[in-house]
């Protein structure tokens, strides 16, 4: 799923977002209830409706973002008083308001409102924040009551395996369309990272869509979907685009390489996109030279095409039972930066 | 002509500027030869291919961005020295560089290299500078030579209608294809630059086109027309579009004011961009208010499309013969800055 944080994936849009394959975007609640407000959205029918984007559309809970954007954060059992990072307004939001919101929102997938452990984290205080997370969680299966949206909930636990456990325990008895995977990509390793992905995939209902939150790399989600998840989201592909470095099938690319000043070749011949298909690494290194706003959209549409076609590879090697033999040529092709 | 300062209309991919309406787009010699550099695009096949623009483009001489950009200028009868803005390095550029680096890019209308007096300027100081206008002017026609490129010549004179005419006289007897009106824009009021304009199209020979460069707003465009210019260039669409006024058929409309947060009408219920077929008031508001990249193209393409609007509008009114009666109906129906 592509990032669209503020009803917007930066640079692009809806047309191209269909262009590129997309299917769900995410966008953020926080963002969205604090500008431009969720009465502005609701007025109008809903995110679809204000960004226009007609296709599926996941929120998030609003709960990492005040964790980690807003500030004087103060935590009860009832929720999260803060103070947005835009104008120091204090505001209150807790299970119940984090339904309002994303009913308002009108988005297809509602993100129950959890706790967001960040890494290292004592293990009394994951354990007392995965209780607090599993009766937020039942507040929010109570509250958006009658199902006119998809409802995931979040499994925490941070590196803990039975914490993990525990929190699976809780959620499955709830009446949830889907589980995601929380408080990873937070600071722990990778193979910290995989080993909790690993542990958890398996506790989970095997019915059900798994959701590895704010993950990642190309190779993070070769791995992940090797272990069994189904659904992921990151600014990777777009915030790299506006760095200027650029996802290829033969690895990462850093436009502004001075090697690139007279390359008439596309950025990856094997990449169907429009600026594969209409410019050269050389003038898609001016533009970026130049911060021409060209140069972020034109990064945006090639770096989410290669993901999406990433994820496209894997469901037909899924389909087709070879996804051990697609891990192995994905690591193979992809030699690290671009030597030529 | 929308200006592509750096070899891209900020913001807009070549099929969108085809969209708008565009015929020409005009494209500045001096940052091109700064960077990417000539040999790069010339390496390409010109700027055409570079940017992937088919359509026709006009570059300016390099000379106004010399004058208003670059550093440490030293003008003599070769031409002028000066200081790259980007990083101070040393270059000179003289009428026969001019046409080198504008056959280089491969630009279908060139601009021959002038001195552009800014206003106010003394009577002695302005006649010593037609007159080394003229002579770079008939360098410049020497120096390209056999005509693969269509050829402008820049009548300047400052605010003296003699010496006006004394640069048309010295520029008519050479091989030009059009004639700009150089020199104005650059600090003196609105009366006064009409004033020139009037009185030195009188002066020029009837079957050539006549280019106002650097004009202008809207009101500009018609004055200027009504004393029969033809081909304008101004940033004024593209940089008002990324500070946030708009351009509409009842006036100006600065996106950003909160009057819009609710608003489901389209910028212009007039127009038929891309922003104003699929966007309201309130999302356009919303993305700029965020600094989202979206903005910038949403209100470009509006932008634009309102000028090419207004231009075709007028071709259609010289035609049917009653551009009076446009200029008349273009007055009442701008209202100024929109009050609903």
């Amino acid at each position: 799923m592509p990032v669209g944080t503020q009803g917007s994936v930066k640079a692009l849009c809806p047309e191209e977002l269909r262009q590129v394959g997309t299917e769900v975007i995410l966008s953020n609640t926080y963002h969205l209830y604090l500008r431009p407000g969720t009465g502005v959205i609701e007025r109008f029918g809903g995110l679809h409706e204000f960004m226009g984007w007609d296709g599926p559309i996941l929120t998030d809970s609003g709960g990492f973002q005040v964790y980690s954007l807003a500030k004087l954060r103060k935590i009860s059992e009832e929720g999260v008083v803060f103070q947005s990072h835009l104008d120091g307004s204090r505001h209150f939001i807790g299970p119940e308001e984090s339904m309002d919101i994303q009913r308002a929102l009108g988005s297809d997938i509602v993100m129950a409102f959890d706790e967001c452990v960040t890494y290292p984290a004592e293990y009394e205080y994951v354990l007392k924040s995965v209780h607090l997370t599993t009766r937020w969680a039942r507040r929010c299966v109570d509250h958006l009551g009658s199902r006119e949206q998809a409802l995931f909930g979040i499994v925490q636990g941070g590196v803990y395996k039975d914490l993990r456990e525990m929190s699976v325990k809780g959620l499955v008895q709830m009446d949830f369309d889907g589980f995601a995977l929380g408080g990873l990509a937070v600071g722990e390793d990778r193979e910290t990272r995989l080993d909790v992905v690993r542990e958890t995939k398996k506790m989970l209902p095997p019915d059900r869509p798994v959701y590895l939150m704010g993950v990642g790399a190309p190779e993070d989600l070769v791995e992940a979907v090797s272990l069994g998840v189904d659904m992921f989201d990151c600014v990777m592909p777009t915030r790299n685009a506006r760095n200027g470095t650029l996802f290829t099938t033969c690895g990462r690319m850093t436009i502004k390489n001075a090697r690139y000043v007279d390359d008439k070749r596309p950025v990856d011949d094997q990449c169907d996109c429009y600026a594969c298909t209409h410019f050269s690494r050389a003038y898609l290194r001016h533009l970026f030279m130049a911060r021409e706003l060209l140069a972020y959209r034109l990064n945006t549409i090639h770096n989410l095409r290669y993901y999406m076609c990433l994820m496209e590879g894997m469901r037909k090697a899924i389909e087709a039972e070879n996804m051990d033999a697609f891990r192995k040529m994905f690591y193979e092709t992809q030699t690290g930066h671009m030597v030529d």
